[in-house]
């Protein structure tokens, strides 16, 4: 059933979304901050339920594409966030009737929240991973075929553009130097898809379970309950680790955050790889999970999200992990988002540990030495 | 009066057009083939002058946008060079029904006749410029007020990009690293405008001008005459210097051929400064001609146009300079493409070797030591 998004649910939405963009996506602040302004100037924005739309809506992303670090430096305008949906539109065959999120995490749960609000459409309950990862291309449409095309990207200053590429891997790589020169962070839309195909290729209900997780977490608080127990329960997850940050390896390059990150507990030191989204999980030698399965830190006891750009050194924090959708584990998937895409030379593991059996890379080699792993991340 | 373009004019536009193009514009050769072929295939164009266009004309200037060097490699299909039209027309108010080149300069001549041949329209007798330069920005239309926007470009692997920009500079910047990922050779269209417009805007007649210096070089070496001569007669230049090429230095970076030549001759050696097209032309620590003004290097005796990525170690060549559209000499207009935008610290010098009265950087010095001006090379 369709619900209405408002200021006060923001919160909730922008701390669950945090969970499930696995240390990815953004300072959840900012989005909720943007998400909010849109709300208090242009009303509530009506969730639609996937199973209430018609098949030939016509259905658009909208993104965050560039730094989330930048972002925090320059508030996206509601100009900017209606912008690149102005500069697409022409060029489809029917006007937008339905917004959507590219991915759960961080601020592209917020953004599109705020673009819905601002252009006076309803935003639908879903988004195209079921989670965040940091490249365009990397979103379960891809997989079923559909085009990024037509896809607009703007910027704070004014400037737009609109892409017709041949594949959604060039779409990236050009939306991606583009974006770095206009200043590292832009406003996107992208995947125009029909209400039909938006059931076909899109994880649904995700808005509402990040809405759920992040009000689970501030029931438990409030009960004096687990949060990070609820949280588990929410994702049919488990937890894998708990102890205090104690490395905190991170550089830019290429328009992405990546690093290491190593927390000490009783059962030794967990190691974190991450590319803006956490990667990897492994205790010494052995791989515990690897993406596309979630890998989540939460405070250890207000099981408040940390994403990879705040944790610090010293930090009590709990590792849990959580099973992705499950069409994220197709050989033709992990090709795409599996730990060898990253430069992990591992088997992907599930989120419980076991090794994938979608994985058909052909390598034996599930465990190799953390320097090792330093040196293969590129 | 308006005139047909038939297979039989290419070579003598082509040649004058690597003459007018300063060095720069790549390997005329190949924009001959490819306008050859766009004729014989779809039949010969019309050649307009710019007092028959109707006010409400709507003209779109053709282009090859990067490093024409990789242009030799990948020669555009006809595809490729209609591609960016096409995606950019839905976004105008009305059809194209002209098109025009954004300079007189190698390829940048004859891209626009195969883009007319294949389009099945008129091109319009006349240029941006009247010379080349390497940024998109560097136009007379940028000087009175125009937008490139919308501009397209696309690649031989079919993925083609519409941009919206607030000012000229960030098309440029925006497409400049499109180009680059997409391999350094892109088509781009750009700067739509109406017959009352162009008009104004650009230089009248220079399309009938570079096919006649190029008829005027090839009628000398037939009846004996010296071609050069005839060549400066034709653009009411001057020759600067005659000698042999004794040292070229040049870089290929961000998208540009930057570097120098020098060439011993009997008044000494004359250096010459480019970043694709010739800018600078210094006998010892005298500045003879700098940008805007027109420097051309020519083959000694045949007085065949030679391009900067042409030039080599003992070449007889001759050097003639030419004065460039007189618009090119206002304060606003030197600001963008005078020697100081390029990294030179001079003055402006006109063709016939006295100081622009247009330059009001407020430098008195118009002199320096030729290992100053190495450095001051970006």
């Amino acid at each position: 059933m369709a619900w209405t998004l408002d200021t006060q649910h923001v919160p909730d939405l922008a701390r669950g979304a945090a969970v499930l963009g696995t240390g990815g996506g953004g300072d959840p602040h900012i989005g909720a901050l943007l998400a909010t302004q849109a709300i208090e100037t242009h009303g509530p924005v009506t969730v639609v339920p996937a199973d209430e739309l018609p098949d030939d809506a016509v259905v658009v992303m909208v993104a965050m594409m560039g730094a989330p670090t930048v972002m925090v430096e320059k508030l996206p305008s509601l100009d900017e966030v209606v912008a690149p949906l102005r500069a697409m539109e022409p060029l489809l065959d029917a006007p937008v009737t339905h917004i959507a999120c590219a991915e759960i995490g961080g601020v592209n749960s917020t953004i599109p929240v705020a673009a819905a609000a601002a252009l006076g459409l309803p935003l639908v309950d879903g988004d195209a991973m079921g989670r965040a990862f940091p490249e365009l291309q990397m979103v379960l449409p891809t997989l079923f075929g559909l085009s990024a095309s037509p896809m607009a990207f703007a910027d704070e200053k004014g400037n737009t553009g609109v892409l017709h590429t041949i594949d959604n891997l060039w779409a990236e790589r050009i939306a991606r130097v583009a974006c770095v020169e206009m200043g590292c962070s832009v406003i996107i839309t992208l995947f125009p898809q029909s209400g039909a195909q938006f059931r076909q290729t899109m994880v649904l209900g995700s808005l509402s379970q990040a809405t759920a997780v992040g009000a689970a977490i501030a029931q438990a608080r409030t009960a004096n309950e687990d949060p990070v127990a609820r949280a588990v329960e929410e994702l049919r997850g488990r937890e894998l680790f708990a102890g205090k940050v104690v490395d905190v390896e991170r550089a830019t390059t290429a328009g992405f955050a990546r690093g290491h990150a190593r927390i000490d507990g009783e059962a030794g030191t967990l190691e974190l790889s991450f590319q803006n989204e956490h990667l990897m999980a492994q205790l010494g030698d052995e791989v515990l999970v690897t993406t596309p399965d979630l890998i989540m830190v939460l405070e250890h006891d207000s099981g408040e999200p940390i994403t990879t750009e705040a944790l610090r050194y010293g930090q009590r924090v709990r590792v849990i992990a959580a099973p992705a959708d499950e069409r994220w584990h197709s050989p033709a998937a992990l090709e795409m988002v599996g730990p060898g895409y990253f430069g992990y030379p591992v088997t992907t593991h599930r989120f419980d540990g076991t090794p994938d059996p979608g994985d058909r890379r052909g390598t034996a080699d599930t465990t190799l030495a953390p320097t090792d792993t330093l040196e293969a991340v590129r």
